[in-house]
């Protein structure tokens, strides 16, 4: 399935798959964590945490033509996701505790998969602009699946800053991979620089201007 | 489009169009009653039928990447899905006799394409486990499709068994064919089980646990 | 990715690209008027620009095996996306004044992106019923995605003329092709003909019957 350029170090692979590992784990938290609120059962909580966590990169996998999708064919995906799962499904009270931990953990997978589905694309030979939307396509992916399937307006549709931070994560790999930067010192800045948008966006309450009152931004 | 491997028997070819087929036709049901009874008008109704009928085996194939889909290259989805649509809307009222017909028929299209789908992965190569993964997938897909269109949190997600009804009928198939057994008796077995858990899951209210006052299953 | 056969024109190709990309303008300035009419933020009006003005397409090129999609590898569709976003953006007022503007936006989108779609699946050498099929899904998915996004029953469900008017415009390409007519004819035809029926139908009221009150059509 995956086959990326045969001069991609096999560190790269692995660590792209680490950081989407553990970007399914979170998402699959933040979409169990929704469906305990919710009140769905057992089962309900397994399905929205496969969901919410493989829904951005099974969606980037179809569009780049990596099929079948890295969430099927690894049972790596499903099992970190059931695992998030039953883990939420008996200690959701501990979760609850952080503060808006539905935020927080969707927040870290956004981060992670921004990053981690923009160095695939890059992997697959597609053009780095593209490579950065397909980066933010795999981070909200998740979080609209979930959102969707539970009803509500999509997170990304809200008027928090949400797909312009997994944007901004994205262009950090596009452009420092360009500038032939360290590989991890990329990465690395692009998910904390995401993250670190969408959970100060969260708390100061930042917002994009609407459309409403004024012409102009 | 089906290219199997070559020691693939035409029988089971067949016998997969059959199951799927049969399978569309009672979830393009389920979809046409669910829209009869929103009041949508004959197109609607159509859309509904098609949606609920092939979108879970147009998401396994593209996850498997039979492209173009079946439901799309095969006339015979199409005309399978808008007869169920044109049944329905003549004889609505006959249906709705039934107990509760939306669950009926959404029972046995998962039931068929829990069995098909699963099969049809199997044929396409995939591992065991990934392919009971897409009988289960395929099994879900159009019921998650027909409540999300019209706006309903997904059956899959509401209380009853649901999806852990196509994984037991995909597990079936999977270990009979494992060890050999008659192909047709692994896919009744697998069909008949699946459909058997889910009816009595509905009839007698079975839930699986929430995750709410106790912390334990 | 876009690889037709030698023998059609570039003339063709172009026009195609053209169609698709004036298409997806319209259907993005209807995206994002839902969005400003919702009252979503900056970024939320860009994804439902973008959601409204591709989904269609994607799906499409998904289905026909046209991979990376040619809204995610050619950059012309994300700018005309973003472009009808911004403009919206500022000038919704002046869009607002015409009537019901999301409507007359949507349905010019379903013309141009019917006729577009079943032009396209031509030339990647499906069969004509089935490029007539892909022709309306690439039509109808755009507001398909925008409503779902937004949380309602999608148009196309809704009692008014819809699908069918995708249907129509897609069918005199198809005809007009197997006819051997002149290429733009029969492009403007289907358009004007799919356009016509979707606006008239808003207009007059018109309703396709439902299956409530009377067993017949």
């Amino acid at each position: 399935m995956f086959e990326p350029d045969p001069n991609v170090s096999g560190v790269i692979k692995a660590a792209v798959l680490a950081l989407d590992l553990v970007g399914t784990f979170v998402f699959a938290v933040s979409g169990a964590m929704a469906a305990v609120t919710r009140r769905l059962d057992f089962f309900g909580i397994m399905v929205l945490a496969f969901a919410a966590g493989n829904a951005g990169g099974i969606t980037r996998d179809l569009l780049i033509d990596a099929v079948p999708p890295a969430a099927i064919s690894d049972w790596r995906y499903m099992a970190v996701s059931l695992m998030a799962g039953i883990l939420t499904f008996f200690w959701h009270r501990v979760i609850e505790r952080l503060r808006s931990p539905v935020q927080i953990f969707d927040g870290a997978g956004l981060a992670l998969f921004a990053v981690a589905g923009t160095e695939k694309a890059l992997v697959f030979g597609l053009n780095p602009a593209i490579a950065a939307v397909l980066g933010m396509v795999t981070g909200i992916g998740g979080g609209i699946m979930r959102d969707v399937l539970l009803n509500d307006v999509p997170t990304v549709l809200r008027s928090e800053i949400y797909a312009i931070a997994a944007l901004a994560g994205a262009a950090v790999v596009v452009i420092g991979r360009m500038l032939g930067l360290p590989w991890a010192l990329v990465m690395v800045c692009g998910a904390l620089l995401c993250f670190a948008i969408r959970i100060v966006a969260i708390r100061r309450s930042w917002r994009l201007p609407r459309a409403s009152s004024s012409r102009q931004i």
